[in-house]
């Protein structure tokens, strides 16, 4: 089991939250996802080895800005 | 033509004023909704004047408090 942390900018509220955690769950291997606007954690749990890249596409994609914490 | 304008407290981002808008959109008579996070307001357009006590539980089933200003 892995754990991949991420910066998050841009969350405000729960609504945000659930935007990123719906765009990260959509990865394959993705097996957990936690997202906490106020600090602007992302914390993705997943059996192997996850590619950032893709996490922080889908962080882009959701519709804020990630980086590898 | 009637113009209503509330002042709501809490929303922080467009999914916020997105949640306000589709629960005031729902109230009978309500022809337009117009709402700005940053500022907070809420302006309800209606034919006849509308019930503010309707909007206003609106705006609480959307998670937010709101005013008439």
């Amino acid at each position: 089991m892995t754990t991949s942390t991420y910066s998050v900018t841009g969350m405000t509220c729960g609504h945000c939250e659930m935007s990123v955690r719906e765009e990260v769950q959509e990865i394959a291997g993705v097996e957990g996802v936690e997202v906490d606007a106020r600090s602007g954690s992302l914390v993705v749990t997943s059996a192997d080895a996850i590619d950032d890249a893709r996490v922080l596409a889908a962080v882009t994609e959701a519709g804020y800005t990630a980086v590898r914490a």
